[in-house]
């Protein structure tokens, strides 16, 4: 299970001891965690969400269990060094999983008559996949806090080891575009070229890095280059869906191309043109390069996420460009395809080193497509590291028609 | 938009009916719904989650709206028929969206000082993907009471169409386990194979339905045909993910396919022997195969999930094969891969015509490997019709090694 590129048992440790402190400034008498994402960052161990609850707790003593079906035992078991693995037989069974949830918080100082406010991402398991149950402050008699906004902002910080998984995926995502561009061609489809490029990327990346590697991001197991329907008119929607659209002359492309590398990800968008493009095109290709500039440049330790996005906005309004507007400058990412802060007028958060971005203005034309850039870059303590590496400029992106 | 194998406006129209049935008994103000699955379960209309959130709104007097973020506007109105789309700039913004959703629900009566009670999947949209805000209750004042169990009630009885659906996807994905099958032998590793397979069923796929087809199930776009790391010893977890093992004489295989068609899936598993099985691999591809059969004879209307369970159950314990099993004997299936009810000893529903169930008993024996099939079913008047149409016995599932 190890490998040079996935994140230390000392480092999961140190998450760990972080929440812990979230725990004891808020005097709870510890945590659960019922979120697929979350439990991967505090443990390591991914797994399949269905109807059967899992949960990871942490006592306010750091004792660290994990609460899971008779099916996941031998998995949690051998893919982490937990504490303490409890579980029960099936869902709903009788009597309910939540009933030995219960027994097992109190065995551990939670959910007793006399302990203090238990702290969760959800106030029981959320009603996913046809699962029906109490609410955890229902079933445990106990205040539950929220506490998904702190876990949030740790996730917000990206360590070294982070940063390297995710500029591997950087790496891949950019070889898998690289692909998806080689193909495109006008009177191919979308869906054949996204599979065709996808495929052979992600065969060259295993071969790559070795048995050992693990996507921990099912259904993905290696990079995806796409167009999700944006192409040509369907690109002034930002997020349709693949309808596996036949590529025509004159078609303005909105790509996205992404990996997942032991759970971590990356985004990486182009605007692409087959054939020579309109002078509007061109035009519009300009102005969403010019903000996505502004973007980089306002980007750095210190400023706020509001004043990122606000310089962009001023770029749409001095150029009379606001009907094209749709959608903010970008979001985090990392264990998550968005994930916050946001780079959005309305998110005072100050940015810090060690934070991952997209930047990503969009100009959304009717009748014309759609225009947008997406790198993922990496917040240093003298500004931003561009993690994509992909070319931006027009020429690079033309798609010949003939 | 309009395709023969999609849902009909009418369908949608009635299952709103149905679901303003539920609100009116229980004297509700109206329904908000946040969850994916089922805002495309009642309006079509099918998205990529992220922290803008989305909501489909339904008034006591039967008034259907949408709420979006400005992102979202033409694709939702492109969609769905909806009598009504508000949106709100973007996420965190200033004023929070909670704010406009607020003023949206005042304006159908809901959300207001005198107003009953508001059904919803979910107090406020779930804090997903970065998103942070009030509960529905504290933002308007007003009660909520959860009716995602009424909701799960209503899915889980397929129409026709739905019915239609579901077959569709169990042909694909039949047609893409074939080519799993063909491709796997000793010495090839399993993503490739997987790809390989899932890659030219959906080009297949989409060849045959044509271009009015949409799988609406983001990021899968056909049949996928897959171990899940479910191989040799590994099959022992039912659960685990692709590690891109490769194939040695005398592994067992677990497979999965599946494959979206307008967001509806179906689930087909096999159990698959590399080589020539050893007489304890065959003695426990015997039991598994008589538990599935089991399960089949037990299933039908008017019986209890419970019941078929504790039939299938009753055969592991008269073999003393208890120590081998890990699982419940099957779920409901339509637009999750799983949904509810399930065939447990804990579901008291009782069965009827239209319910979808996968049919799946395990075996998982340490040191030789993971034994299950899962065939898609539907409950019929008089019985169940086995959509799956794939070979169960091993002689059809043995792959050659030499």
């Amino acid at each position: 299970m190890i490998s040079p590129l996935n994140i230390s048992s000392a480092e999961f440790r140190s998450r760990c001891d972080r929440l812990l402190e979230c725990v004891n400034d808020a005097s709870l008498s510890g945590v659960v965690l019922f979120d697929r994402v979350n439990i991967l960052y505090f443990t390591g161990f991914t797994f399949i969400p269905t109807e059967r609850p899992m949960a990871f707790v942490m006592s306010a003593d750091s004792e660290r269990a994990m609460f899971v079906p008779r099916l996941e035992v031998e998995h949690v078991q051998s893919a982490t060094d937990i504490d303490r693995v409890d579980h029960y037989l099936e869902y709903p069974d009788d009597p309910h999983p939540m009933v030995g949830f219960k027994r097992m918080l109190a065995s551990m100082g939670m959910a007793m008559p006399a302990a203090s406010d238990i702290g969760a991402d959800h106030d029981g398991y959320p009603w996913i996949f046809g699962y029906e149950g109490p609410r955890l402050s229902e079933s445990t008699g106990a205040t539950v806090v929220n506490v998904q906004g702190d876990v949030n902002r740790m996730q917000a910080l990206k360590s070294e080891a982070e940063l390297r998984l995710i500029r591997e995926s950087c790496r891949w995502a950019g070889y898998a575009h690289e692909l998806l561009q080689r193909y495109t061609a006008a009177g191919e489809t979308e869906t054949t070229v996204s599979m065709r490029a996808s495929h052979e990327a992600t065969v060259a990346m295993l071969d790559a890095l070795g048995p050992n590697f693990s996507a921990q991001s099912w259904p993905q197991t290696g990079p995806r280059a796409e167009y999700r329907g944006q192409i040509g008119r369907g690109g002034t929607i930002p997020h349709t869906l693949a309808n596996n659209v036949t590529f025509r002359p004159g078609d303005v492309l909105v790509s996205e191309a992404s990996c997942p590398i032991w759970g971590y990800t990356s985004e990486l968008e182009r605007t692409m043109i087959i054939g020579k493009p309109a002078a509007r095109q061109r035009e519009m290709f300009d102005h969403m390069l010019a903000a996505q500039e502004i973007g980089f440049s306002a980007l750095r330790p210190g400023v706020t996420c509001a004043a990122v996005d606000a310089a962009v906005r001023r770029y749409y309004e001095e150029h009379d460009l606001l009907p094209y507007w749709k959608h903010h400058t970008g979001h985090g990412i990392g264990l998550r395809y968005h994930e916050g802060p946001f780079l959005d007028t309305g998110d005072h958060t100050v940015i810090q080193a060690g934070m991952v971005f997209t930047v990503e203005p969009g100009f959304y034309v009717p009748d014309l497509g759609g225009f947008r850039h997406s790198d993922t870059v990496a917040v240093t303590q003298g500004g931003i590291e561009i993690l994509t590496d992909y070319p931006r400029d027009l020429e690079s992106l033309l798609i010949a028609s003939d």
